[in-house]
């Protein structure tokens, strides 16, 4: 190998005894040598079972090698890579290095045909600290474990150790694990203050068990590898949403108040929300999921997947989205990208050829549980046409003014799609296919900003095709991995790559396997969601076994004095939404975006800074008087006490209501928050 | 490749285009060509954690490489096998092919150092069958699942979907898995009647899910690897044991009836065994693990573990030995190959330095659940003679005709040991060299075939040095991969590697997690046993927990039926001994082994036939009235009623006491059957 040295602006790339360092930003992030190389391809046989959305995904590893042969030649502005298995060898893998945007890239221009498996070897420190990877709900720094990234069930209980997993996986085969997640990404951020982006939508595993490097394992050839470095955090979120993307602002009704999940047709919702006004309640929307009608299955109360409005259950649903909105508050629906087999929308996908087939040629019909669908196509145009058609005329003209995007975790491995593109590349991409549709439903009505949807699984691209996250079905209990808690590291790990509006059902979805919700659950929720960009009920999947927001007056007047504090929070809220639509910094924050030197920031990831000026650290466990709260130094002032704080940790009280919330001294918004106090 | 082909008495030779293949008494059973390599090399780095004998295996796999080239050199007899990774490479593995004792050996004569994964692959057919692999308890036939070798503890539950197992994992990562053995093996006997025996005691996981090979993963290059056909399963058992030896006959006394598991003391002993006798039942041994003292745990009673006569526990033992021999019923102990730091042993072995150490030089101390232990390091000459002199001097000089040789899966992998070999290549060998001790203590004290042992851990050799297995700590339920159905899969699949004798604990050892072991599985598991070469009843982990033999008048008539039974079969199962120890075909074996051409009896694991003219359906479910037997074409009659039948499966009554058992119409023990159903 030639002896050489080149530096750019962004990367620093210099010749080793027998291979080559790549330094980004002036740290070391690249390195090939005979003995420590950074490639290694392969050949797997796989095995993917799907269980309604869980995946037991197995491979059988016939060959993995090392590509111990580097040669590198200058090609202009960049240089080309060849690796060799061997000395004489065809090389394996070819790729160019270069400056693309100020970022580092790594572009695929050849490679062995017969490769299927790739691993990628970053050079990683000891104390180094990973984050993202998607919406990460059981760990937000990553490091010391592998995260496949696959997009799927979050699994119930996601935990081998808890009695709800176990009861999920004999079940069901739907416990999950640690990774599991609606929202997968091959991106992640390393408290080195870079960036790493593997362009691929095959199945990924990124393993952060090493102490000197991180492996990037694609069960494919990816197309590029890029890295991009900066200064600061808040300067990196900056880049990565450059690169992939930002969420428009809220809708400004949003801040009017809760968002109310409501179902069983128009007079309960309009008693259950005059019962909610009466009490103080502040409302900003009714969110009907069964809008276009609901059936009863064993798991629960579930939809019934046509998408239109359903006048049998919703009598007078036009009219009342008027009345409603005269007072502020907005309706908002339900669509997945399924379409139920007994609707009259499956018909006509059917008929045109909209739906994704078997290996037959017949409609592939998906088992929802106790029902079957079929898959829009998403890589038909005209398919793409039609259901933009459905969102546009079913949903917006209506005068929907939002909705869940459901599901998008689903497709098949072995569908045949109309474009050809293998199942198993489609699947991750397919939530962004299904963000992308809905954006440009919106946008083409003239709508963004206005109209807002709502998600939960994800890909690369959902940073900007999303204009919310919502962190999937929780249980209804107070488990790290799969309850109340595991909402943090959800928006702290999605806010990071790039997704900065996030939000959840107050008292969770999943009751199952003897799990309730609790009244306690569903105060201690609201009142974490008080400090998020929106507030939401839901009812969850078994609405008689959970409790609900208007199971009592006293759950009535808590969520009352939340929504008031939500509302007068608006004018905080909407500035750190603005900086997230400006700039890409999330509006709920991990610690060490703002105290970068300090070290305990890095490791905490129940408590979050939301904006610059808020500390919130959610009550995450049942019974508590009082919580442990991790102070970064500065000057804080406790919301509800005015008492001031400095760094370190301290215990505060917690009573119902008054969740443990502090804001600095400095801050600009310093006389609102001191309104709120008061509230 | 040159052209060749070569034919010996055992094995065909011959040259593929771009490979060879190689035929096993007319079957292809070798095959490599470029595009299907039959050995893959590479290197991986483990992670092993131990939790008192469970054991938590990872590997990452660095590198694996097919070995693709291959040359073939004439060598006097045999051939010599060049494998390397590319064209004009350095060979990875070079192995001779010959015939040695009518067997085809492969013998590896050299290799790159580099390499400690090792993959070979065996030519199958998509409907052939595979047994063996040593004890196991939840497969008999272990086509289509992967078996990884490696003795442990067995698990509590062994089966994820058990509640029973999830308790045990979360609690003391003790569930284990359907492959969790104590005594695992790197051999199988195909259904193509052959078997292969790979020469390692390295981590080995042979994986027999593919339609076309079976694929042998060894974590270390194997010293050779060892084919052997025969023309039936009965000549091949034979061929088995004459390469890996064959178990004495069982002590005469063994056929005076049941070894009674007793603990507590002489008086406890004497008045139990007192009970039984005037009960009626038929005794040939009691079973007193504590006679060296006990201790109690949370996992419940536990033993002393200083291997000699504990006269405060036992007072006048020595008198009451002989007492008892003179009835006929002998007095069996216990032993473990590890030593309790509060004893005199340990003292002497510390002093002496006959302890493995840990890495700083101290005695290691293992951890078995609230006491610890050293390790008695049989690599040390110097330990091994003072450990036989224990066995002698403290067991069978002092009156012992037979003893549990408990454990010997436990070796840690991070011992250092005398010999300076690694603890990961010898945690398999360790079963057999504490079983070789126990067989040369025995065989120099003239005791063989007058002194049992009997074990649950077991590796290559086991078939030689252990005189009885007996199928470790059964869960006390019904359970299929840890009850009482478990233990008939265990002895057909030791029986066919050559340990013909097998046995188990009367009503399971195991209660843990709220299991009890019940009045009906006590006896339906004596009913079992009765129908094997030794009864023996064990109390238990936690004896209040669990049914014994003595909690009732009933169940003490009901056992005193069942070893009448075995007392008056003793002449049928001395025979079948007999023929176990002259040609190593077991006394329990599959229903294949003389009914080849019968496609169902290649499927069945919970019937077998008890030599050659019983066939045992034991019962094990809970409440059955009738059972479901099959039975094979010919004249069979029912062993209670005298009802004949002929093949295919039926139903019969199966009361209390009375199992489903038949005997061939033309046996030469049909008189002795007759009289046994008038007991």
């Amino acid at each position: 190998m030639s002896i050489f040295a080149k530096t750019t602006n962004t990367f620093a790339l210099k010749s080793l005894a027998d291979g080559f360092e790549i330094a980004l930003n002036g740290m070391p992030i690249l390195r090939h040598t005979m003995d420590q190389p950074m490639v290694f391809v392969g050949i797997g046989a796989e095995t993917i079972n799907m269980h309604r959305g869980n995946f037991d995904i197995q491979d059988y590893l016939i060959e993995r090698v090392a590509l111990r042969y580097a040669k590198i030649d200058e090609n202009g502005d960049s240089y080309v890579v060849r690796l060799s298995k061997y000395a004489e060898s065809e090389p394996s893998i070819v790729f160019s290095i270069k400056e693309e945007n100020k970022r580092l890239k790594l572009e695929l221009i050849q490679s062995d045909e017969t490769i299927n498996r790739f691993w990628f070897r970053v050079t990683a420190d000891q104390n180094e600290k990973v984050y993202g990877c998607g919406e990460q709900l059981s760990y937000f720094n990553l490091r010391g474990k592998h995260f496949p990234l696959w997009t799927s069930e979050p699994g119930v209980g996601r935990n081998k150790k808890t009695y709800v997993t176990w009861q999920a996986d004999v079940n069901d085969h739907a416990g999950g694990d640690y990774y599991t997640t609606n929202f997968p990404l091959p991106t992640y951020v390393s408290s080195k203050k870079y960036y790493c982006h593997v362009d691929t939508t095959a199945y990924a595993d990124f393993d952060f068990r090493n102490d000197e490097f991180h492996e990037l394992q694609v069960w494919d050839v990816p197309q590029s590898i890029v890295f991009e470095a900066a200064d600061s955090f808040l300067e990196l979120v900056e880049k990565i949403t450059e690169r992939f993307g930002r969420q428009p602002e809220l809708p400004e009704w949003t801040y009017n108040g809760i968002w109310l999940g409501i179902q069983g047709g128009t007079d309960v919702v309009e008693e259950k929300l005059q019962r909610a006004l009466d009490k103080g309640v502040k409302v900003g929307g009714v969110w009907c999921q069964d809008w276009q009608g609901k059936r009863i299955t064993s798991f629960g109360k579930r939809l019934m997947w046509n998408w239109k409005w359903n006048p049998e259950e919703y009598p007078n649903l036009d009219q009342k989205m008027k009345e409603w909105k005269e007072k502020g508050i907005r309706f908002l629906g339900y669509i997945n990208p399924y379409v139920a087999i007994e609707g009259d929308l499956y018909k006509t996908a059917s008929e045109k050829g909209y739906l994704a087939l078997n290996k037959q040629g017949e409609d592939y019909l998906v088992d929802f549980g106790e029902f079957y669908c079929g898959v829009v196509d998403f890589t038909n145009p005209e398919a793409c046409k039609w259901y933009k058609s459905v969102i546009k005329n079913n949903l917006i003209d209506f005068g929907l003014d939002g909705w869940m995007a459901d599901f998008g975790e689903y497709l098949p491995t072995d569908v045949v799609l109309k474009s050809g593109a293998s199942a198993k590349i489609m699947h991750n991409a397919w939530p962004v296919l299904w963000a992308k549709m809905n954006y440009e439903a919106v946008r083409e009505a003239g709508k963004l900003g206005e109209v807002v949807y709502f998600m939960r699984a994800g890909f690369t691209g959902t940073q900007k095709y999303c204009t919310l996250l919502w962190a999937g079905d929780q249980s209804v209990d107070w488990s790290l991995d799969d309850g109340l808690a595991s909402v943090i590291p959800a928006a702290l790990s999605s806010g990071i790559i790039g997704c900065g509006l996030h939000h959840s059902d107050i008292g969770g979805y999943t009751s199952l396997h003897g799990n309730k919700r609790t009244k306690e659950l569903f105060m201690r929720w609201a009142e974490m969601s008080t400090f998020t960009p929106v507030m939401r009920t839901h009812e969850g999947n078994r609405p008689y076994d959970c409790f609900q927001f208007d199971s009592d007056d006293e759950t009535l007047e808590h969520l009352a004095r939340m929504t008031n504090i939500y509302v007068a929070l608006a004018p905080y809220t909407k500035h750190l939404v603005k900086i997230n639509a400006e700039k890409g910094i999330p509006v709920q924050r991990p610690l060490f975006m703002h105290y970068e030197n300090d070290e305990e920031a890095y490791k905490l990831q129940y408590q979050y800074l939301y904006g610059r000026d808020l500390l919130v650290a959610p009550v995450h466990q049942e019974s508590q008087q009082t919580w442990n709260v991790y102070l970064p130094e500065d000057q804080w002032i406790h919301l509800w006490t005015g008492q001031k704080y400095k760094g370190g940790y301290s215990e505060v009280d917690v009573p119902l209501g008054y969740p443990a919330v502090f804001y600095r001294e400095d801050s600009d918004f310093v006389e609102l928050f001191r309104e709120i106090s008061n509230l």
